[in-house]
């Protein structure tokens, strides 16, 4: 298992897929060939990705020397200039700093959060959303968790738990913005997804289910828009590939592919649910120019579930 | 538009997408570089491959000699071996070459037909479906058709217009069939999609059109499984590019980025009506060594999708 | 090390590369997902991909029961139209069969022989040539071997060994033939390279080593023209793959990236070599309709190395 | 054909081609699936991608409002660290926009030069090289122009014209550097290639442009190593494809696949002479800590040529 002080002197075997390409992710040619993630991973918005890898390169010269001669930072970004002052390029060393210093384990906060703070999905509030599966032992008790930076989908397009929830509530939509000289009608959004395993897969095996994030993506209803940047990456921390070892050889273990099936299953499950609960977490926000984007009335919500026999259990903003 | 009786002189604009690559679709090499599509699509069953390319490389020389010298077909497959002597390779020159000069305009029949005859969706019989959109005038007015040979899917994945049917339909599996070496649970399938189309767009437009194929299997509730072949091909007929032509430049139409946008919609709502078209238009069938599939119940169909708050209109046996 | 009797249980980690996509080479998106190869390479034209494919499923059913469910063979081709009757597609069960049985270790023959019989380099008689390197001990003294189906090349691209050989030898040019409706001046050539090794690589590896292939045939003069089918592909014998094995994982070993460096090196020189030994080792043929396609004369060409100060050292038939 | 002026107002069809990916080049996502360039592109060095990244965006907000929406930049890089302070990353707001007020028409500076100004190439100093052919008007007439920034290649592996320099050319290696950590002897390299031409072809035949770079870079001896970034991208000015214009459709003009073919060879040959330019050029440097990097003796390089068999004509220092 891959020790998690060891991410600045030890890679993981990564991949990445494009499922539509009006966005950013760099480091990818690099993951591609190399098979490797040698970075934490950044999301920002469309704006700042120069600035944090700037930020990236700057923190790694300054507390990892060791790996200080590397510099293809993983940055991946969604536009949120709905809400944000996005040409303001507002993010740089301080608060890319701030948040790798306070990266740590356990639960991870969800909605109006980091790169998620201003970003939309279905023209409701939305962000940063996560979901797990474990496998049954007898599929190897593999976990997979998903981290999805979401901002994308029409309001028409919205499906919970296959219920076609937008064409039921229509209204509440963000307010009218003249700023924005490109179209605001929720076709142009974009999605990040990060799927992460500890089953032990090959960057071959990680490339299909990287691949599998947009049938996930698929569920909520998005038909992946002509200006979405759909990027997914995924990586496996069974295997620690030494950054600067000396060995020839490495050992490392793969799943046969039959048994990488599962893990396609969950992460189609947890991007699903993962984008549900970006949305479900996400507040009402005013954001630049007195723009609102509101919250899902969760409320409303159960009604229209359960008029399809689909009720709500309880009330949880955190749908999964 | 594109006149039929050319397709033996004349290709149009290609392009494919390997969602899962466990099968076969000859000739995708060049349609990748070359952007063409310069011979009829045959779908077969994976035993056949071979003897079908070889038919249509007969089948050419004998009937239009201008396009002789080319060999590189398309064929791609799907696996029948639960109901169909698979071994046999029983598709030779005469089966091709009836299939090509029986090939019309029209309503396409669907089901048991062609290389559909012994496929399963979801443990139900399945076969040949398909459906089409067009777009309204301030769109385009273009037109998107979708053919699939569907074999793919575990019954509890199946889900129609998201409900999630086959959690409740669980019996009227296929009979037990101790014949096959590999796993029969419905893991192992494929589906191959056609997407064609009148509205001008280049290839790499119709490279992310066929990805969105995925995003219309998604719906359905496949996953993609490890040992399924989800293979996709896009063409369009509204630039005609001639084999042997003379022509040193070529004018071509595309559509704006922008305009593509619904072309994709329209692609994923197509091929996950086609997909269940393929299903409700199966027909319970007994194959090779008395094994039978079932053909999805309608009444049972009809009662579930009511009590998901999505009753159906009628009693078709295509549902869409 | 991979034994060789049991290359119809067990795959071997492969990968394949398209420097050109005017040609076929079947089985591809398999090994693009699944990562291994699990069949014999089949070398063959143009016209009898089919034909071949065919045979190997009746071949596998027939001696190979265990793995007669799988369909996916790998056959490649080049064009030996010039010499060839390739309309008739010649090659059925029997060649193929009596080619696999006949397998054996040990020197390959080169020249005029199997699927390389009919074809032509820069315009002189080619067909199949061989190379292979050994690297030093403190690089891993792994083997890499190439072997090539080659057919391409105009006669004043042609280079050995850095001296422009085919600007100095313009002569014996096939005789003319009218037969062929296509261009018949050298450019519309393909060229097939495999590469083996017994490096521990994984597929990845493998698809950058099949990359390298394209630099090997680059030194040749080759800029691998629209109409040619530059298909590669490269597995590796360190690590065996069962076939239908109940492993849940496998334990694998691979180089570190730094340590394939030397492969990448060696696939390059190895493939250049080839080549010219697929040149040297041809043999003037007369094919169809008494057109000819002479071999490269020797003695000609020791006096144009010897000009450009790369004096030839003695005088095989097979350069390298 | 492109008005110079409107870069910021209208894209041109593009597409990138990645030879080994341990590199960066940011942008791809999009221009692999919008298919257009529509940006500067960006050559630094490897410590300053993100900086240079940020500085497009502040330049295009303060310069080019109407196309300040966008933020997926054109950068890429190769490292410079042997000769520069790259942990600096010096290269900010000032510099970019300087670079980017001051381009213009005309002949391009070559060697120590801009993002090529500490670069090295087969251990000699290098930097930033051009070259382009004009193909006669039977072909088109078609320009086809290469600018590159190149920095690799072990001393061994430098082929002029086929003429083994490296072999006879062994002393003047850059003096000994111990501030490295990595490896300093050629391997780690890398390239960029930018091809330019105002030939009418899709983003499809630019790919395939794009990867024949890589066949001009193996002419020079490189066998693209392990540790290189040699990442390819390639445009045409023929079709002009406005941001945000308001058509439906797109009159486009494209060759005809035969006669893409002569802009293959016009790549390979532009490329390896870009590179060898790059190399001539370049003018001895002394860099941080006292590190120096000789540039290649001319009168030494003459009288090997001449060895060969290729006397030089004159004494230029740029051989091409």
């Amino acid at each position: 298992m891959f020790p998690r002080k060891d991410i600045w002197s030890n890679g993981v075997f990564a991949a990445t897929h494009a499922l539509n390409g009006d966005g950013e992710m760099t480091g990818t040619h690099w993951i591609r060939d190399l098979e490797t993630l040698n970075y934490p991973i950044m999301l920002t918005n469309t704006g700042s990705v120069g600035g944090v890898m700037d930020a990236v390169a700057q923190y790694t010269t300054a507390k990892h020397p060791e790996h200080q001669w590397d510099y293809l930072p993983v940055v991946a970004e969604t536009f949120d200039g709905a809400l944000n002052d996005i040409l303001g390029r507002h993010v740089h060393y301080p608060e890319v700093a701030a948040a790798l210093d306070s990266a740590h384990d356990g639960p991870v906060e969800e909605g109006n959060v980091g790169g998620g703070t201003g970003m939309l999905c279905f023209r409701f509030k939305c962000g940063i959303g996560t979901s797990s599966r474990q496998l049954p032992a007898n599929e190897g008790g593999y976990k997979i968790g998903v981290l999805v930076q979401a901002n994308f989908g029409s309001r028409e397009q919205l499906t919970i738990d296959g219920v076609p929830v937008g064409r039921e509530l229509t209204d509440q939509l963000p307010t009218a913005s003249n700023r924005l000289p490109i179209a605001d009608d929720g076709k142009e959004g974009s999605i990040i997804v990060v799927v992460a395993t500890d089953a032990p897969v090959s960057s071959v095996q990680l490339e299909r289910i990287a691949r599998r994030a947009g049938l996930g993506l698929a569920r909520t209803g998005s038909t992946s828009g002509n200006s979405s940047g759909d990027l997914f990456i995924a990586f496996s921390t069974a295997n620690v590939i030494p950054l600067r070892g000396s060995e020839k050889e490495l050992n490392i273990r793969f799943l046969t592919t039959d048994h990488v099936e599962p893990i396609f299953r969950a992460t189609v499950e947890a991007t699903e649910e993962a984008i549900l609960n970006a949305l479900t977490m996400g507040k009402t926000m005013e954001g630049i120019s007195g723009h609102v984007a509101y919250q899902l009335p969760y409320d409303r919500l159960a009604t229209i579930m359960a008029k399809y026999g689909r009720p709500l259990a309880s009330e949880p903003r955190r749908l999964f």
